[in-house]
């Protein structure tokens, strides 16, 4: 049977992605593990594939590594390549790779070796530092399909202009990364490169839209990752996979150069942001490795607002947020949920519960926002290759009407999603909240195909705070998260809390996944979140930290 | 004749406005100058309707009064007192008031007095200061009607953000002032108070839309004044009427409660900002006591970026845009950039001249974002009450083609503007430039009806860059501003070039206008570019100063 024309489109992009494996550092077939085993988290440290300088180094934070270059224990090629081997493992399990980049990588990290031996100093405070990058992210001279079959032949003309800001940094890209079809899903996959899996649960999606991302820093192919949000594409991730991740207040990272269907739409503004397959701090060092060259002055959309430095402060009032009002969270979210108060509590913390404010009145803004046009751009993005539409497109898609809106119906939400924003912001002062801990998602990974409600990440779109996401250290527990009694008999509040409530039958559904926390702060506080989430782990993780080479 | 249901509407406007003019204060209709007489600008001096002290007081800039109400100089009620006598007269001769505010401005002047004496302190940065605000600014429990006759029954609930702000900086709000149908003319004449006049040369307009902010300050009628812009709604009513405006760098100064037909639009954003009567350092007196209250903590959408002190610097590079590549600037403008440009070299200041970047494609991008309906909700607006749709309502609802943008249309001009500002911003930074002088619009006040060409002004709100707006010093003269041989011999460029062009008959036309200049800044540089402005001013002006006490 003939492929047709789509399928023949979609190869290309394949194609790309085959050429680009190193193929050395390939595990030959019969020493991966099979493919219904489910959690593959510990595999690189059981294969023996990596030594064990490697394993150590992939387990390793950014600030660390840049430390350890600093002090010359460790050269910047033998920390790309421990990374990309790394990397290849994880894509022959989790299919997390758009394209690799080995050669460049070590090329480039090579360079910073010269430079540093040269003379004694690093380049810049991510010298030497992996990053892997989602594929939208243009890179100059590289195809960037932004997850359309129609796409695999686009070119880049330049890279985007965080990329720019990193590389100066001292950071090295070595691997490119999956997204779903029109970069909407809280889901991975899409026509040309496929499904990328959940490294904990195989049966489970690694989240998305910056799924690759997830997978990528939860396997720890790359100590920081990069990837966008507009619905909770970066958090998802970062929570499904047990990493870190953080979507900044819009207009302080740059995004010029970030291809989407719909350039130009600001209804709702995406932003870009890091993943971190190990701290906070790894967030707080890429931010400011990123704001301290004042992008704005380039970018000039962007706000002239510095990255300054912040120190936790016990003193703050965190609300925990047990419900939305309109989705019950799953056993294992509320689990951790409650260890969080117990642990702020113990630690002298000022804690109050979160009544959320009209989250159902923010959904229906952002929903009825994101394609004000009924998709139409996104559609014809599809039917321009002929590839079909994949479940999850027609499912973001359908959250517009059938119909574009007019002009002024659009007008009016912007004015809606101001108002909102404004007494959010209000109810926040009144009430003396400073951050708010939240679920990220009803449930922690989602099995495939089944990551349906947004919610718990779009409110701090549609509110545009900042927010953090991190692993509580709890992992789904079949004893522990067993549903109750009282569980048995919730009796939903309406069609989408029952959907929701009933993807939670057992925990063997989930098991393995790690349960994430989030926490949003008030506009633009970018920086306080960021302390208060580190804070926030620290305490609820007694203290402990990553481990040290 | 009975009147048609629109025209019993608009008189409850008018009756508004009536009920609300201080009767003991109206000048007698045979003391007036007779309507034929144009230039009225010195009537308040000439008429003795004015005590010597009213006058004094009236010349005051705001920083002044602020002063001398500090040290016990003078009381906030004899101030307001002056300005409202001074502002009946002017609306008698200028028609520029929608509604007076005497009772409750003299009521709060003596509060303001009354804690001066108890405590021996001012309240704020604006102590006592008169403010005049147009119109569309809403005022809690006053009417609101933006220019639309079917709007003024409508009843404002709250202050505007920036009228609270300014009241608890100490301002005193006196009278209210006049804007065009629909807000969106470089003039100002509605079908409910009618139009508004130039004090210059009343068969000028005092342009607009802030047009009754125009005849306000350049009248003295306030020290300050509130106008907001879009496409140059601040600067042009400034500049025709020999005061000072400011449009700041948008998304600084809170806009919410300043009622239009389109809210929630944010294709290209309206800004709110100051006119002066007097001088730039008003200008910044204002700026910086609504700044310094942090309006962002209230207002979400504004952006985090504190208002700072900056000393005008001598090292610094002005550029001079003598044409911006589309319609030729008449010749009493040229002679002012002639003058600039002679006064800033002599004072060793570094000159050069600025070609135009891509004006008309700037244009293209502001003129298509201002109405993406089409105009919809404007002319419906109009539908509404059955009002005339005026000659220069239609001239804009124009700039716009007959059928709405799609919205994927609109995101395309989204993203050209962005790319434009960007593009922009290199260019100034390559040919190192800090700040360019240039025409306000192509000629100086317009004859009334025939403010047609917005891109003098309208280039900055299209790239979101700060700019200012101060009278050279100089006004027509018949002599200097004749047309030269050479000029009787230019051939236009285009349609637009001759129409412009076609208008400078004769300096005898614009007889008795003043001669503006406008400087732009870099993005965000609000700051420096309203210091740099103050120091080309006080250049220009070999240094002379307003009058004292």
């Amino acid at each position: 049977m003939s492929l047709e024309q789509w399928e023949r489109q979609a190869q290309k992009g394949r194609d790309i992605l085959n050429n680009s494996i190193p193929k050395q550092w390939l595990a030959p077939a019969d020493s991966l593990p099979p493919v219904t085993q489910k959690n593959v988290i510990d595999f690189p440290k059981k294969s023996g594939l990596l030594s064990e300088r490697e394993l150590s180094i992939t387990d390793l934070s950014a600030t660390q590594l840049v430390a350890e270059m600093g002090a010359g224990k460790l050269k910047a090629e033998e920390v790309v390549v421990a990374f990309l081997k790394r990397a290849v493992l994880g894509h022959q399990l989790l299919n997390f790779a758009t394209e690799f980049l080995a050669d460049e990588a070590i090329a480039r990290a090579k360079e910073l070796d010269a430079h540093f031996q040269r003379t004694g100093k690093l380049v810049g405070p991510l010298h030497g530092v992996p990053i892997s990058v989602k594929e939208h992210i243009g890179m100059k001279d590289k195809t960037c399909n932004t997850g359309y079959v129609a796409w695999v032949d686009q070119v880049a003309t330049e890279d985007a202009h965080l990329l720019q800001l990193l590389a100066k940094a001292g950071a090295v890209f070595h691997v490119r990364t999956n997204q779903p079809q029109a970069l909407m899903h809280l889901c991975c996959n899409n026509n040309i490169t496929g499904a990328t899996l959940n490294p904990y649960n195989r049966t489970l999606t690694p989240g998305g839209s910056s799924g690759g991302e997830g997978a990528s820093t939860g396997f720890k192919c790359a100590p920081l990752g990069i990837g966008t949000d507009i619905g909770g594409s970066i958090r998802c991730p970062a929570a499904f996979c047990g990493s870190y991740g953080f979507r900044p207040t819009s207009m302080r990272n740059p995004l010029a150069g970030a291809k989407v269907a719909a350039i130009g739409q600001e209804t709702i503004h995406g932003v870009i942001g890091p993943l971190s397959s190990t701290s906070l701090e790894d967030i707080e060092l890429f931010q400011k490795a990123v704001l301290e060259q004042e992008p704005w002055d380039v970018e000039t959309s962007l706000v002239p607002v510095p990255w300054k430095t912040v120190a936790p402060t016990r003193n703050m009032t965190v609300a925990i947020m047990w419900d939305d009002g309109c989705v019950r969270p799953h056993p294992p979210i509320v689990r951790a949920l409650k260890l969080a108060k117990e642990k702020l509590l113990a630690a002298g913390i000022k804690v109050v519960d979160w009544e959320p404010y009209k989250h159902d009145h923010g959904w229906k803004i952002i929903s009825s926002l994101y394609y004000p046009d009924a998709a139409a751009l996104q559609r014809k993005m599809i039917r321009e290759s002929g590839e079909p539409v994949l479940p999850l497109s027609e499912w973001c898609f359908n959250y517009s009407r059938a119909v574009p809106l007019t002009h002024p119906e659009a007008w009016e939400l912007q004015y809606e999603r101001d108002v909102y924003r404004d007494d959010y912001n209000a109810v926040m002062k009144t009430r003396g909240v400073d951050f708010i801990i939240s679920p990220t998602y009803p449930g922690v990974a989602a099995v495939y195909g089944e990551s349906h409600y947004w919610n718990y990440t779009a409110i701090w779109n549609v509110l545009d705070l900042p927010s953090v996401v991190f692993p509580s250290g709890l992992t789904v527990d079949a004893k522990l998260d067993a549903l109750t009694e009282q569980d048995q008999k919730y009796k939903p509040r309406n069609e989408v809390d029952e959907r929701e409530w009933e993807k939670y039958q057992s925990p063997e559904r989930y098991e393995g996944a790690p349960v994430a926390l989030q926490v949003a702060g008030r506009h633009f506080k970018d920086e306080e979140t960021l302390a208060a989430a580190k804070l926030i782990e620290e305490i609820i993780k007694d203290g402990k930290k990553v481990s040290k080479l």
